[in-house]
């Protein structure tokens, strides 16, 4: 299809044209971005902030398995959902560069979740191992094994398809349009699984490490956990607001949702 | 806009029409429908399987509190997934009946979902009360309450919205327009959150009832409980597969996808 067919279609399609956006959606669009930008990182940091004042920190040794545990909850919040959490949004409402450029990012910080999540499973166990607790018989461990699966499942297959884009554009874009709606979809459905995992983790760390009396007490502690989970639940709220909002994709983007009803 | 110039947008907006879909999509449409159905009816059923073959069954008696406590999974379940999944899914892929039908039992389901949560909410509220415990600490009861004020927040909202339709179509179309995308996205994160407290209050119960030791040797019940938490994970990818096919959105939603820019 001709591009001049598809900027007519498109001005046709929506009300505003990415010339002519307002100040108010500026301020929207900035705000959401900031909001998104503060949860994703502040998640993080009130995890680091909670290991820090309350579990001892972090080690990897023999005598101190406790510490090495910490690195579990620490390295899975940043991987799967501060690093994927900024993937996502990213790929979604980056309007500074080249569409190719942006999925180099997307790449780079599905990248750098990576290790977050290899180091962080090695992490718990080992702890298991050392501690003789049974690994994988808790609900917080197969929605985390599913979480897991996925998050390689997509990776594999987003790199398959840039791999393709590199070698040949246009030859294969019809096969990489038809993968786009199932990798968003899964990709959405992996982002929520892993802090689906991250929040029955939480749950489980709060009631082992305080127990029931401490935790239904309202001490410090179980607040800082519960706020960690709450963020999560923030974050949540912030995505789905930015993936219904069309006008925050980026032109080119929204040109291809036009011409293969592309929707997530 | 004219309903001709729609039609002509639409067809060339589309691979295929409605009036042409193959056997093959339609394979995939009956099975998707058949397998979200046998999810969101089995999760509820494996639940009530779970209370009465291990936790003694129901009801609501001072000497009992531990019986009245089994209303709370049972109905949470029950509202927040089976009836919220088979109202969400409705709306989505019925081509069934006309539009106004549709939204119609979208309003009953939510119905349905709403007496649920509320019992479920005030059985578990008065068996604390009567135990003496804390209300509100854990992360679960933090989750749970944000999803049920949202689920009061989205019923007001809709109704409100479907009042509008009744009294005056024509003259509030716009503004109702312009609520789907919000309502449609503040929805899905309703359902998600209704999951995510299902899946933490599993993982609470799980540790409370059996100990971290039963439930660490891998004892039935505890494979029970992970099976009803990940019947749920199983729904949400069903869930997001149908929300990614474009295909499965009724020909009328598609043509006001393509006129308001409405995505999800």
């Amino acid at each position: 299809m001709a591009r001049g067919k598809n900027q007519n279609q498109r001005s046709r399609s929506y009300d505003s044209d990415d010339h002519e956006r307002g100040a108010c959606e500026w301020c929207e669009y900035a705000l959401v971005i900031t909001l998104a930008t503060v949860l994703l990182i502040g998640v993080s940091a009130l995890t680091i902030f909670w290991v820090f004042y309350y579990r001892g920190g972090y080690a990897w040794a023999d005598d101190t398995p406790d510490k090495q545990f910490n690195l579990h909850p620490t390295l899975m919040v940043a991987g799967f959902v501060t690093f994927c959490g900024f993937s996502v949004l990213l790929y979604r409402i980056c309007r500074c560069f080249r569409r190719i450029y942006v999925k180099l990012l997307h790449a780079i910080f599905h990248a750098l979740a990576f290790p977050c999540i290899v180091i962080g499973f090695l992490a718990v166990l080992d702890y298991h191992n050392k501690k003789g607790i049974n690994n994988f018989y808790s609900l917080h461990s197969w929605i985390g094994f599913v979480a897991m699966g996925l998050f390689g499942l997509q990776y594999a297959v987003g790199f398959f398809s840039f791999l393709l884009l590199l070698i040949c554009n246009k030859g294969t874009a019809g096969f990489r349009a038809s993968l786009v709606p199932i990798h968003a979809a899964f990709g959405i459905l992996t982002f929520v699984l892993g802090v689906a995992a991250c929040l029955t983790g939480l749950t489980e760390k709060a009631i082992f490490a305080l127990g029931a009396d401490r935790y239904s007490g309202l001490v410090d502690e179980g607040i800082i956990i519960n706020a960690i989970g709450v963020s999560m639940v923030a974050i949540l709220g912030v995505v789905m607001y930015i993936l219904s909002r069309e006008k925050f994709r980026p032109a080119e983007a929204r040109e291809r949702l036009t011409r293969t009803s592309v929707d997530l």
